[in-house]
């Protein structure tokens, strides 16, 4: 690289004192020393995006970071868990730093909101992808897990769906999506508010990143029950409301990225 | 890839029942569920290891594995904590079901070896690399750090230097390389005894992946003092002894990959 490993995560990575003060030690040792607090218990997960499989190759470097971290907030979302700090490991072809500087601005921009501190990190030499690592925390007892659902329950989601999915077809075809639909593509609002007001509340929840009928059906094979679905139901964006039915539905089925819950 | 994400989780990645009565809920929900026990903090470490850059192409999948779970073993130790849980993302060019089978098995090998759990990942599709994640603990104020040294105290190693690093030359120049020396390159052996034995009595420590000038330089820099090295002191493997000493010194004081403390 032009500029060597270290000076980048000083240049960009860095951000004085972290935001937390259960980061006993953070950027710049052997690894990160985290206090957890007494009667929580800790939450992991862990997401590789990767250029033109995971958004749109020439997607600003702000919206790559902010859809990164929001991936990974919403499956804490998922768990009702609360977001306290990520590792990011980050492959770059090469080290450019109008893109790393637009790429930590989106990173800590979401963090900040979500108080997550940036605690350890990997800078590596290759095709652009984005590895991200959130803990987060939450109180014993409360996670909710996939497993959770029985039969009699009602089926909720948490916002419109199918949004980036047709922003997606859209791009990918070369046409300009409709900006709200684009928004929700590249900057996914993780459903944490809603998700933390929910824990302990809902007998079980998943984030929905690969599509409704696909991530249901987690929820339905760990819950060993069905689902009854009413398609025609579903909540559907004002700017997809004049958009053919089957194709919207497509989207709203299949199509992922929604980050709802 | 040929087979889905989630049959590669499933089929390779998931064993039974963890090791460790603290995973409350381990791989297949949207995150980890994990106990932190009482008077401990959490260690947080990840490292990249990029296929012809960190490894050389065509190493074997056992050896990348064992590998990327020994590296980060060795920041853990580094620390002087105790390894507990990590997370892979794992990048693949293609869903290689033998590749992968013998990748779990070298990790596999490694985890069980230090009691560790694979509790999330995440399987996608590009050039070969690796990024792990791995939790660690440690007794509150016993960890390591590397801002501790102080004028007066001994330097140590924990074993012989340039090991890997000549191996590595041997191999790149399309030499035979020494078994040792190859092993140490292939499957560096983390010092976690060493290091928890350490833990509370070491002013500060480091693990060598850069070269012991770098990293001292690391531990040099945070405790803001000097080191002095009797370079002909270092300890070398047998394998070396009748080598040309400007070289063997060039490997040992510049070539990293040693994972010594």
């Amino acid at each position: 690289m032009a500029i060597s490993e270290f000076d980048v995560i000083e240049r960009y990575f860095r951000r004085g004192r972290p935001l937390r003060d259960d980061v006993v030690l953070g950027v710049g040792d052997d690894a990160a020393l985290l206090q957890v607090p007494a009667n929580h218990q800790l939450v992991a997960t862990v997401d590789t995006l990767i250029a033109g499989r995971h958004f749109p190759q020439h997607t600003a470097a702000f919206d790559v970071a902010y859809k990164a971290l929001a991936v990974s907030l919403s499956d804490l979302a998922a768990m009702g868990a609360d977001p306290a700090w990520a590792t990011l490991a980050l492959t770059l072809p090469e080290a450019d730093e109008s893109w790393l500087k637009a790429f930590a601005e989106g990173f800590f921009q979401l963090a900040k909101r979500y108080r997550v501190d940036l605690v350890g990190g990997d800078t590596t030499r290759g095709p652009l992808s984005v590895t991200l690592q959130l803990l987060g925390l939450v109180e014993e007892g409360k996670a909710m897990r996939r497993a959770g659902a029985r039969p009699g329950q009602k089926i909720f989601v948490t916002g419109t769906l199918g949004d980036a999915a047709y922003a997606l077809r859209e791009v990918s075809s070369g046409n300009e999506a409709d900006p709200d639909l684009l928004r929700r593509l590249n900057r996914p609002e993780p459903r944490l508010e809603f998700a933390l007001a929910l824990a302990g509340t809902a007998a079980a929840a998943i984030d929905i990143s690969d599509g409704l009928l696909a991530d249901l059906g987690h929820i339905v094979a760990a819950s060993r029950c069905g689902a009854l679905l009413w398609v025609d139901r579903l909540p559907r964006a004002p700017a997809l409301t004049a958009k053919a039915s089957e194709e919207v539905l497509d989207c709203q089925l299949l199509g992922g990225d929604d980050y709802e819950l």
